[in-house]
């Protein structure tokens, strides 16, 4: 029998050249979307709405008397009410909670992804691996793995997540991307150093000046929040699912 | 004095995200055609006229009385004389003459970077290694590292390549760049086992299956052809330079 296939995407730009219909497309975007909404779910929000504009963040959020969340530049967007921090959704604030969110790299990809034909979409950060292998190898079907990178520019830390996954998967599909086998390495190599590797990517840079620090290693850290986020195209809400 | 910047494109879908006015850009295209440019230069050639299209190749073999060269899918294409191969171009038979040459990937992102305004275009590969880092730091501008991947995706060879160079000349330049950090570790991981390690990629598996093992492991080696193909505007063909 033939094993599915796993391709790695390491940026939206080159969405559009592997077929996202029939594979279960991961957004990862570990600096920080997905991180958080991982955090949330597991925290107990009922759902979280990812959505690729603000005016729509502001909208959904009165709808459905949600929190809303998003931010530019390391600032919570105005009319929004919470940033993009994993710290700022505790149990003890988010449970029982519906949050709309948008952000700049991780949900624009994962909107991209389902304009460009994905019909089943997760999302994946450090926080959730576990959770997201263990579902992954379930599901026996095409895996893409697509990292939001920053502005369209590939980054570090979305690559060393997907090999990370690719790392404790492989032997369950077949892999002919160069992407995947560099994102393996990449994995390989700093798995041990992690939290000090990435001090030296543009995006640490980038987020430390905003005094993010303590987010960006919880970012980077192994199964924090293990559950898998499941889109549903129904009601457009990632869902958690216990994996 | 503020160094110059470096920055490593992964694919031609990424180029317009960077400046290319103000730098020099690297078309890097390891198997093959940025290889066999640097040894048919090296081994003779007067010029070599990188082309995008066939007709054009055709058109430009006539008037020039030159060889006309180019593959698809690694066979010669119908109307043009000779192959992408560097072992085609020995001092024998490529010695005054002028080459004509379209490829896949290469002459592709060559003719992408002109049309976004790159002013300055040299090619590389790691038969002029040497060559394209002694140059690179005695231009003292900024640089971009870009990689022809394959139809427009990943690719491992080129990023080894970019790494390489990473490694010898970054003293020299100012870098905040995830590619470039990801480039130098795949080099730096893979420098003493490079021939090996390309027999993993899906490019050796493509080509291999046309018996081009050969060819490959040249142009994954260091310094054969040391010369540095520099492409004039006014002429629009590569001259080579000694550096």
């Amino acid at each position: 029998m033939n094993k599915p296939t796993l391709y790695t995407i390491l940026s939206p730009r080159l969405l559009d050249l592997y077929d996202l219909e029939n594979a279960v497309v991961v957004i990862i975007d570990v600096f920080r979307a997905t991180s958080t909404i991982a955090t949330a779910l597991f925290n107990g929000a009922q759902l979280v709405y990812p959505v690729a504009e603000v005016q729509d963040c502001i909208e959904k959020g009165k709808a459905l008397n949600a929190i809303t969340a998003g931010e530019r530049d390391g600032k919570v967007i105005e009319g929004l009410q919470y940033g993009n921090s994993p710290a700022e959704y505790p149990a003890s604030f988010i449970k029982g909670k519906i949050l709309v969110l948008t952000t700049t790299n991780g949900t624009k990809l994962l909107h991209l992804a389902l304009k460009q034909g994905a019909s089943t979409v997760i999302t994946g950060s450090f926080p959730n691996l576990s959770a997201v292998c263990n579902y992954l190898i379930a599901q026996n079907k095409n895996v893409i793995l697509g990292c939001s990178g920053w502005k369209d520019r590939f980054n570090i830390e979305d690559t060393l997540f997907a090999g990370a996954v690719i790392h404790r998967i492989k032997s369950h599909f077949t892999i002919h991307c160069d992407s995947s086998l560099m994102a393996e390495d990449m994995h390989k190599l700093h798995q041990t150093d992690r939290i000090q590797f990435i001090r030296e990517t543009t995006h640490w840079h980038r987020l430390q000046a905003y005094g993010l620090e303590k987010d960006l290693e919880y970012c980077v850290t192994e199964d924090g929040a293990n559950i898998v986020p499941v889109y549903h195209p129904e009601d457009k809400a990632l869902h958690p699912e216990s994996w």
